[in-house]
């Protein structure tokens, strides 16, 4: 039954490296699904002192969602602003208030909104575990410790933040996500009635968050069949969704999915020039990263003919006009300093461009980019 | 910052009951990502006397991927045969044989092989951690502690088995699934190269295991967007592979995605006609899933005539014959038990024809069916 011990060791094969990718563990998906919350969290409470944490966009405070939050004991929800990107220092703050405020770890972090909360949650629980200060693990599997249990719960579709292995967050030195297995939620619940309230640029904008990643993961280098069969089937979504004439509910719910596949596709792949150089200019003039994508997309027809056409496509069905010249009144350091975040973004422009990225993107063909803008 | 207490228990909105899908927690995607193994396994080894236990499809005995095993201590490796399907005995032989060999509880199970392999391997996992017989756990969350930690290798696409939270076995009185939360693989290895030695035969009946489930998941009451996003690109997938001239590398990573995405379709469906009448088959004649779900389907035009004339352009196109004439010999007494074990799988006919089924279904028109066959 077994073959020698040696001759197995010996015989064993080169290594090969592919990521043992973390996926969400647990997904509840449905309409009215929000209302399971209590039910599912209620084995995770460690004892009537460990509370949970509900971080919730402000958006929600006194709106019906609020009444719908399952909070117990001392548990204590947290109303925070989406209008900004999320920071490592509002993290560090987080963190630090629910250390003065309890004796005990929490037993979980509930993220309730869109990728701001989500990436917020997943960062307070994963510094709740960790010490030091949350932006010195922006990068790629620097976090030691598991987090806290975190359950995603998304308000709005697009971000894919719902089911990445990332954190976006703004630090003192750069825009750059806590990248690492810990980082995903243990717990995500979908549930479409959930998105009703969302305004339509937003949506807009958010939607078009998974669009792009969408071009960009497969337009890369780095695709595989995995990420490749996840990006096709969430761009088909968005295409449903923004070119289609769905009726409210079905789109809803199709952009639910859309954004989930959309989060998956990057496992294996990564997103490309619009997302590096959106980075740049979230870090120096705080654009949302949605909107921010949009902004540099359009000019992007070199990178990604096909998808900057359907994407006029959108902005045309939709009605959206995209703020203009939002980029004229800063200086040259501004623009040098865009383009300096946007290139520190390397894998990302491995992804779009190939290995030999660096002979083929120059600062100032990004800052010529960014003057259209 | 808060509700008043109160208030919010009061306020708590009805409950919807969705499933909380358990989602495999890790998967590896990649040629050659079977070599990492012995290294995903290595933190599970809770000490030396604690074997791994390597369930493995006898087709292999002797071949490079056994050499590839990476075994180690007093692991052991057990070579199975897949000509036939997964049985409750052959579960209780392998569990008691374990618990007669070690005297500790093993670190983990590993499955290579394709949904005979995988379903044993989930089925051993759950029942060396829990009492009695397999048998008394077919059916719907009867388990009631965790499984062994438990990987699933396929070495063949199509029966989602790798993703699914059941393990179908033929029991004592029936052919059903264990389904459970803690029947899913803790990881998954996708390494489209195991998939190289596959017989066509083999390969197609196995495929259309999943082009079949996908036809009654899209077609069922069931289906919700979650499923639906899954099992479209599933579908799309298997066009893709049965239709179209991919190379072969390209088939072999599309099918085996195929596969996953098919499994998860199922998280929020069902199967269907195909797969109960099918179980009926395999419960009479020891006939296999997926030749069993083809020498159905080719005759349910009634139910899914589009599916079905997908499939005969498959067969053509990949000139496979299906076998005839093999339930000639068949006494009534046969046609009445395979036309009521196919009847009893509940779910399934609610999920193809709805609610109402049992007004709409009848034992004949089952056995006029079977006769065909």
């Amino acid at each position: 039954m077994k073959l020698d011990k040696e001759e197995s060791t010996v015989k064993r094969i080169h290594k090969t490296d592919h990521r043992n990718f973390p996926m969400v563990p647990r997904v509840v998906y449905g309409r009215g699904s929000f209302s399971q919350l209590a039910d599912i969290i209620l084995p995770m409470r460690k004892n009537s002192e460990a509370p949970f944490i509900f971080l919730v966009d402000d958006f929600f405070e006194g709106k019906q969602l609020e009444e719908q939050i399952p909070w117990l004991f001392n548990d204590q929800i947290i109303f925070i602003s989406a209008d900004e990107e999320p920071k490592t220092e509002q993290v560090d703050a987080i963190v630090q208030k629910l250390k003065d405020d309890f004796e005990e770890l929490p037993s979980g972090i509930v993220g309730i909104g869109g990728g701001t909360l989500l990436d917020l949650s997943k960062a307070v629980a994963i510094m709740m575990a960790n010490k030091g200060l949350a932006h010195q693990y922006q990068g790629w599997d620097l976090v030691q410790r598991p987090a806290l249990y975190h359950v995603g719960v998304p308000t709005i579709s697009g971000t894919g933040a719902e089911v990445s292995r990332t954190t976006v967050l703004s630090g003192p030195e750069k825009k750059l996500g806590i990248n690492s297995d810990f980082t995903t939620f243990d717990q995500v619940v979908l549930d479409p009635d959930l998105t009703n309230t969302v305004p339509k640029e937003q949506w807009f904008y958010t939607g078009m968050d998974c669009f792009i990643h969408c071009i960009e993961s497969l337009n890369g280098t780095y695709l595989n069949a995995f990420s490749q069969s996840y990006g096709e089937k969430a761009l088909a979504l968005c295409k449903e969704v923004f070119l289609g004439d769905l009726a409210a509910q079905e789109s809803q719910e199709k952009l639910m999915m859309a954004s989930w596949h959309g989060g998956m596709s990057i496992a294996y792949s990564q997103v490309g020039v619009a997302h590096a150089m959106s980075y740049g200019l979230s870090y120096v003039l705080g654009v949302k990263h949605g909107i921010g994508n949009c902004l540099v997309f359009q000019h992007l027809e070199d990178f990604y003919s096909d998808g900057v056409a359907l994407f006029q496509q959108m902005l045309e069905k939709q009605e959206i006009d995209l703020p203009k010249e939002i980029c004229k009144e800063l200086s040259g350091h501004d623009f040098e300093t865009m383009a300096s975040i946007a290139l520190s973004m390397e894998p990302l422009w491995e992804n779009a461009i190939g290995k030999d990225w660096k002979e083929k993107i120059s600062t100032e063909q990004l800052i010529s980019i960014y003057k259209k803008i």
